[in-house]
């Protein structure tokens, strides 16, 4: 299709485009937390840091609502610049995919039902180990069990995530398991030292490469909640791992506890790929020759500037924004600049409410 | 098909047989608690009082696990007669139906993951208002949301039940609505002065026949979650109704909020049917001219006195088992007899732990 481009496993992934072509998706969306996110200078998401834990809650319910019940706006920065969760929603509604929201540990619990994991929000991995190595087990053990009732009522199973400083957290996991990575963000000014200052603290006190141990120290409740939850989806249906490096993280824990790496690709945006700070095919090859679908979204030509803004390098993407697009385009044959004018009018319903 | 009778509008009860015949199928089972169940009693479920709010929450565990997290056995009298999930695991297995836990006010949270609505425990009728009115409406809001979200991944829904004391609420919302009805029990010596007694005494407190002023004064959380899920689930896909007289409850209150009818069927055992004290069928047509399916099981012809307990009174439905069981009949084409069979081993392998 002419708006997804194939990196990685080229022939796997057009296999992968054909065998889902018109079929039933659903998207998992996992929201969670890590109070990494709290480190300031080290995110974008939420305008105003006080408004940070909301961001998951706030996103979950915009998709399911078209509003916001925890916060009075749609997750946005002062300046315009929309969540990425806008364009999840533009792709689910345009391809009639239903979506269950996952939590993972959210500070805040979003007011609409979820499918409830029972762990904690992540602590700060520049203080204190991340989580309880039990909660990892755990989230592992429910996520399978999500996996497994999501992936038997679905041709293709989509899971995003939406977790305020994330990709720390994942850089701290990719690095500690030994994988060369380096980390996209949500600003155009990457700040790489900032984060890579983090991650090296958190490491030095890592006390073991164990998996579970690299994730309960500097990790976050995201990553083996998803990764549980592709392990068992991915032996009776499609997966789409839809976003960043988060989602390197969360093949490379992944590897450790097995899941069907022929019916998994990785779903992102293009200004991800772009990203030149971040080198997301090159993590994922490292860890499983697995596809990586790219959207090639068209927000650079919006006449919105806060959608142009995901071209010039801020958000890039978030909330399963580039697999929900995938998805949307594989199953209803829409095109991107189809996607776009259908973001605008959203982004123009929301703006003057 | 030979083992499910249909009672109730025959044409539509064939034709819904016909249109999901080796389809797909969805089981969401609806946890819940009143705590008019701690009348003493009132009701069979759960050996001993003390353990009857572990019940739900055990029933869920066991259709998830095949072992129960929250108590150390699976729910059964000291004398055999096993929780009806026994019934409900053994059919989604045999159709490979996937299964949603979904907690409506369960008062024990179990060690599974649950799409959780947020509500609270009923109290009990005799004594004070089950819930608060901001609740009911809150619980069909948050299942119209689970409704959508399942109904649009699925060719059928199922949604099941366990409560316990489930009937006496039941009973006393059917009335409160105006309803002629008589309710079944667990018990063969149907406790029914105890219950109209009961009722009785909650309904003199009405101070409106507002069907959600009704549930909140002498209802419980499971009936106005299960009407909102029924309520767009059957806009987009076929529903059963899995449950005996509380599903006449569900109907009756659900009128108010409107569903599909002509997507939508009772199912249930025949030993509800067969009740001489409840009037199943003449319930459900006064509120609405559907189907109720019947799955004629064979457990009287068990070796296993605790399964033909069922043919002689006891228990005789609950946890979705009548539904589930014609659910996998219409999927698979089993009957009653390989049903029976798989039942006795499932029966023999968890008593044999």
């Amino acid at each position: 299709m002419r708006d997804i481009e194939i990196l990685g496993n080229r022939s796997q992934g057009a296999d992968f485009i054909r065998k889902t072509k018109n079929k039933k998706f659903v998207l998992s969306f996992v929201i969670s937390y890590t109070a990494t996110c709290e480190i300031p200078g080290i995110t974008v998401a939420g305008a105003n840091p006080d408004l940070l834990k909301f961001t998951p809650a706030a996103d979950a319910e915009f998709l399911k609502y078209g509003y916001c019940k925890s916060i009075d706006a749609i997750p946005m920065t002062p300046d315009g610049k929309p969540t990425p969760a806008l364009l999840t929603k533009v792709a689910l509604e345009a391809a009639s995919i239903p979506c269950f929201v996952v939590n993972a540990g959210s500070k805040v619990v979003p007011k609409v039902p979820c499918v409830e994991l029972g762990l904690e929000p992540g602590k700060n991995i520049a203080q204190e180990p991340a989580l309880e190595q039990e909660l990892v087990r755990k989230a592992v053990e429910y996520g399978r069990i999500v996996g497994r009732t999501l992936g038997s009522s679905t041709d293709c199973l989509i899971i995003g995530e939406s977790i305020p400083g994330g990709t720390t957290t994942a850089l701290a996991v990719l690095k500690g398991l030994g994988m060369q990575a380096l980390v996209s963000s949500s600003m155009p000014q990457n700040p790489t030292d900032l984060k890579n200052k983090t991650v090296q603290n958190a490491l030095k006190k890592l006390q073991s490469k164990d998996p579970y141990n690299v994730v309960a120290q500097v990790g976050d409740p995201m990553i083996p909640s998803v990764a549980g939850i592709l392990s068992t989806a991915s032996e009776s249906t499609n997966v789409i791992l839809a976003g960043g490096t988060q989602m390197a993280a969360v093949l490379a824990f992944a590897k450790n506890i097995g899941f069907n790496e022929k019916n998994t690709v990785v779903g992102t945006t293009s200004y991800i790929v772009d990203d030149k700070t971040a080198n997301l095919v090159d993590a994922v090859r490292q860890i499983y020759d697995i596809p990586v679908l790219v959207a090639k979204l068209r927000l650079g030509q919006s006449k919105i500037s806060g959608l142009r803004s995901y071209a010039e390098g801020f958000v890039k993407e978030g909330a399963g924004a580039g697999g929900a697009s995938i998805a949307c385009m594989i199953k209803t044959g829409l095109d991107t600049e189809k996607l776009l004018l259908l973001t605008e009018k959203e982004y123009q319903r929301i703006t003057s409410q």
